[in-house]
């Protein structure tokens, strides 16, 4: 017989092991991995408050090899957001899957992972400690040194400072190395923190890179948008799991009151069809429920048409105003149309699509599309072709038919905001074509296609306008020099006559000088 | 002051609520994940014991819907491996992150969630228990109903049973319910079983579809493969974490037996090199290092010159005699090239990398080059061309030097094996590009590719003495009756020359036969 020994893992091993899995592969990856979950942790840090957020990041070579031999980097990451608790800030840095508590709510992070997996990875790579600054900015400051226990999951505090607050200072410092490639990352880094200024237009980003450039992401509005509220789970998108832990800590007393108090959208009437339908006895205690009960509620749960739809009102979308004013920032666009669809769901799930489109300005000239992409108030950049957005611009939309020539300044951003983001990939960078988001999203870039083709539309109107003049400017002077001379006469000041038509004293200094060139060029290439 | 509450969660809730980051997607992917979960821990359990696999794996619909609106299916997948002791079997199956010890050995496991994440997904989205089975043959039979308590990440028994063994059967039973999509998976299940099985040519594995149909893979031959055997680390490839997990666990009294008898590779005169390059005091004991010389010491270790190159015996190479087999049972072909590369390693980790290639026989003539990739024994089929040997067939051969024309019946196998994969997707599915990887790879499929450039040009000789001889089929007899003629003499008979220079009588009827076409083709042609 062969002896297997079995070990269980804690949840910081089995990341330690699999690092990959979180993202975190190359140093390159890592590096853009790190920032991006710090400055999310930090928005979500300051939308919670509802405070205007000021980030800074700065990054500088620390010289030596880290774990894999490339380059040790220090990170700083500082945010004016709520702040953590002095108690909480070990376990809150210091033990993967530890976080701030799960609902059903509207939030960048999803996987409870990432900001202690970029100290874990710097951990790894580089075994120092890493230093956490934190106030809630009525208390005192507190500054830790802590490492993470790996084999247990758990903080190690390898330093700790209790400082006085005297100017009321409020947010968090992360202050830790990593082994990383700046180098490679760098495009992707600048990139995102443009685009994350983009969405969140009420953010201050500044970025310090290693050689000491200086990047600035100014805020273009004051205005912070509503948090976004966590709502009860509507009862068409719960499985057996969520309906037994609901039913384990409900203070509802019969599974009647538990149906209307614990589930949205669910009425007294609609919770005794429920419970009809379920054969299940209004009655029945929640803690009493068997599990085929639970089975057999959510299977009537699931298929019952009753329901009213999802509220929508804890989604916090990005607003046309917000989508606006990034656009024109990043852009200075020719033309731009936004559209904010209606709120709707899939598969009892909330969420809204919005999306822009933008013509000229800075958007350079190609044969793709430029898409930009934002899930929650995050720009996602990697996986883009296999994104449901790109499988709607690239496939469901006929540009030509709205006037879009082969070559355009054209740029689409979609957003998507959702309690459950369906995300194709681990690192949060693809989001799956849904039916319903699909739907959402064609519908949005055709209204604003369909815009942009009246905008084309004047355009080309003005360009055979102009032409006309054009052409006037250069024929009509030589005809009446011409009919001048064939009369013998004076040539006449048409130039008034000319005004009236529309033909500016530009347009015919231009005649003038393209006619000259023209001259010059006959010259040029005439033999001899 | 805004109020957050912080929460920990189970690795099983963490699955529970990011099933993705696992594979368990769509109600496809998903069955195809657990499929696949559980025939590679049943081909573990085989491979430890030195058995012949016996592995039969059965899907049924069982009607209803699942969680999601999907079809519910029940999968059995019985084998004949080393089994589970009795009292470890709600721990192995129920929950998640506990498995056998983890070592440096190599394994077609990574993750240790596998299984269970199967187990797990169909529990969500069923509702119902599963049963495990199990004996390691002299013991009894184990029979349990288990839940997995996601909250605690703990089993639940359900039910147990305990079965006297009479006839000393052995091996494991996982029996469950799973909400799944078996007509757009099957492709993959039925290509993904027939390349485990060319893989794993000592394997008898069966597969009954949900409508009855019989797949049998049946083994090409008896001689089971040596287990991968598990092996001290290189001191080259570990890091600070791995150095503080030995000194804590070593009965080595010092710091210089410590790296005698815990890595490999390393005698007494290169420990104490080592040792004083560290500044480290070799009768330390291993707990009292500090966390700064154990960093000292993975620094000096990553960088020392002096260490002997990875020990390779640890590795379970498939082997030139099993691919030869494999690939003779798959692909018939008419000319097969295999080549083993000698063991190397990367970072400190060993590997070993096998191609084979393959021309004709059952294999299509498309202009792609059929690439069926291995890791471990297990075949990859999904993210092909973000595998490293994608990039060396089509970016590092140029097959137009070997003979190869642009549509050809060409097949490529490659295999590496290593206690480390280097994997660049969660799913398991693509093998990054290390360069020492893409080296060996590139060497090894040269190598074939010289081969086949031999058998390539045979071929072409062959088929040109053979158009010359049918020239000679077709016009020595017709010369031979023309001179005749006009010698007017009796044509002679040339049969017994032409046999001579190799011109034989099939070759001859065949020339008649293709005149006489041609002179019926010449006549439809003709106009009137």
């Amino acid at each position: 017989m062969v002896e297997v020994k079995f070990e269980q893992i804690s949840p910081a091993d089995f990341f330690y092991r699999n690092r990959d899995i979180a993202g975190f592969s190359s140093p390159a990856r890592s590096l853009y991995m790190s920032i991006r979950e710090l400055v999310e942790n930090s928005l979500d840090a300051c939308e919670v408050g509802k405070i205007l957020p000021e980030i800074s990041i700065e990054l500088a070579s620390e010289g030596g090899e880290g774990e894999g031999g490339n380059e040790i980097y220090r990170l700083v990451v500082r945010d004016n957001g709520i702040g953590v608790d002095g108690d909480n800030i070990p376990k809150a840095f210091g033990t993967i899957l530890y976080g701030s508590k799960y609902g059903f709510k509207q939030s960048r992070g999803t996987f409870g992972v990432g900001g202690t997996m970029a100290l874990l990875y710097g951990q790894i790579t580089t075994n120092r400690p890493f230093r956490i600054v934190s106030s809630q900015g009525k208390g005192k400051i507190y500054e830790y040194q802590l490492m993470i226990d790996i084999v247990s999951n758990e903080p190690r505090i390898i330093d700790k400072r209790v400082i006085e607050n005297k100017d009321g200072w409020r947010g968090t410092i992360v202050d830790f190395t990593l082994e990383a490639d700046y180098s490679t990352s760098k495009p992707k880094i600048v990139e995102y923190l443009k685009m994350t200024s983009l969405i969140n237009p009420h953010a201050n980003i500044s970025f310090i890179d290693p050689k000491g450039r200086f990047y600035f992401f100014r805020r273009v509005t004051e205005q912070v948008p509503e948090p976004p509220r966590e709502a009860k789970p509507h009862p068409q998108g719960v499985d057996a799991e969520t309906v037994s832990r609901i039913a384990a800590e409900t203070k509802a007393r019969s599974v009647l009151r538990m149906l209307v108090e614990e589930f949205q959208r669910v009425g007294e009437k609609t919770a005794m069809d429920v419970l009809k339908l379920a054969s299940i006895d209004p009655h029945t205690r929640p803690r009493d429920l068997t599990h085929e009960q639970v089975a057999q509620l959510v299977n009537v749960m699931r298929n019952y048409q009753g329901f009213r739809a999802p509220d929508t009102t804890s989604l916090s979308p990005v607003g046309a105003a917000f989508l606006e004013a990034g656009v024109k920032a990043l852009f200075k666009p020719e033309f731009y149309h936004i559209v904010q669809r209606p709120p709707t769901s899939y598969s009892g799930i909330p969420f809204i699509v919005e999306v822009a489109v933008a013509w000229g300005g800075a958007i350079p000239q190609t044969e793709d599309i430029h898409l930009y992409r934002f899930a929650n108030k995050i720009p996602l950049l990697y996986d883009e072709r296999a994104d449901v957005s790109w499988k709607v611009i690239s496939e469901k939309i006929d540009w030509a038919a709205y006037k879009v020539p082969k070559q355009a300044p054209l740029a689409v951003i979609t957003s998507i905001c959702s309690p459950k983001v369906p995300y194709k990939t681990v690192g949060k960078e693809a989001i799956a074509d849904r039916p319903e988001i699909e739907r959402e999203l064609t519908l949005a870039v055709r209204e604003c296609a369909r815009f942009l083709r009246g905008y084309l539309s004047r355009l080309e109107k003005r360009e055979a306008v102009k032409k006309r003049l054009n052409i006037y400017a250069k024929y009509l002077p030589k005809i009446a020099k011409f009919s001048a001379e064939l009369a013998d006469k004076e040539p006449p000041q048409i130039k008034s006559l000319l005004k009236k038509i529309g033909v500016t004293d530009e347009m015919l200094k231009e005649a003038e000088r393209i006619e000259a060139e023209e001259a010059e060029q006959l010259y040029e290439s005439t033999p001899g």
